[in-house]
């Protein structure tokens, strides 16, 4: 399927990317499969406490998060917009499960996420678009930089145990 | 390309589904050749002055209108979330090309598109998602209905002239 490349742009995304030694087939499942996410999509002492997906375009994508205080999230649900195992997944906030705008999501974003065969592994990046430059600092405030690549690096250490 | 069927609900969603005699194809090119879609997309008398297609997922679609006192919309660009030619459409306000967020759609929807072949024609079914009730009710207080099936009028008016 052709997908829009869509420039970045550094006033608007935030980008993390990184080489690390996993293959791209690992990531893919890390990214796609309940039983994997719950293991690692949110950084420690933060847990996913639960996770639905439903792996096509328009299907729904949501991660429950909780607290180290035992206080549970409750976001809206995204979906998936394009789903190229095992390259390219595209998934936002502000559309829900059959493409429904959000009514209130938390933080509007898309993430771009692809995996880049190279020597050593895959080329990790996550690019994640805002609607304008606010939400983008509010997201770096938040803590992109250091909670997608926490988030990652729990990605890796779990690496081992997909088949 | 599998596609989420998503339920259609009559407390956010809003419909017009009519059976024209037009084959779907003419519809399909109706929907997304810019030359076609200037002469049907707004309902007299207000004009369609342009339209930018970019006929991909995150590609951009918009369209210019211009009021019946010359003043023109200055909507932001919209994006295509699904092409299934010549069967189904999907598109929506709340992300521009690339699957950016939009910072102020003038009305967040989804508008899904389909055209199935009856014996007479085409069943043309234009569904419109909604975040809420409130959004449904000010786009039905806009005219839903008779805007979106006057611009159907208008489509099979023009359809003869459609290679």
């Amino acid at each position: 399927m052709a997908s829009a490349s869509g420039k970045h742009d550094t006033g608007l995304d935030l980008e993390l990317s990184r080489i690390v030694k996993v293959p791209r087939e690992v990531i893919w499942k890390a990214w796609t499969e309940p039983e994997h996410i719950v293991k690692w999509f949110t950084p420690a002492p933060w847990k996913t406490v639960s996770c639905e997906v439903d792996l096509r375009p328009g299907g729904i994508f949501r991660a429950m998060m909780r607290s180290p205080e035992g206080k549970d999230t409750n976001e809206p649900a995204g979906c998936y917009l394009e789903i190229v195992r095992p390259e390219r997944l595209v998934w936002t906030t502000v559309l829900g499960p059959g493409y429904r705008p959000v009514a209130n999501p938390f933080l509007a974003f898309t993430a771009i996420l692809t995996f880049d065969e190279v020597r050593s592994g895959t080329r990790y990046t996550a690019r994640v678009l805002h609607k304008d430059a606010a939400d983008r600092q509010r997201h770096a405030e938040m803590g992109f930089d250091s909670g997608w690549g926490k988030a990652l690096d729990q990605l890796v250490a779990i690496a081992g145990e997909i088949q």
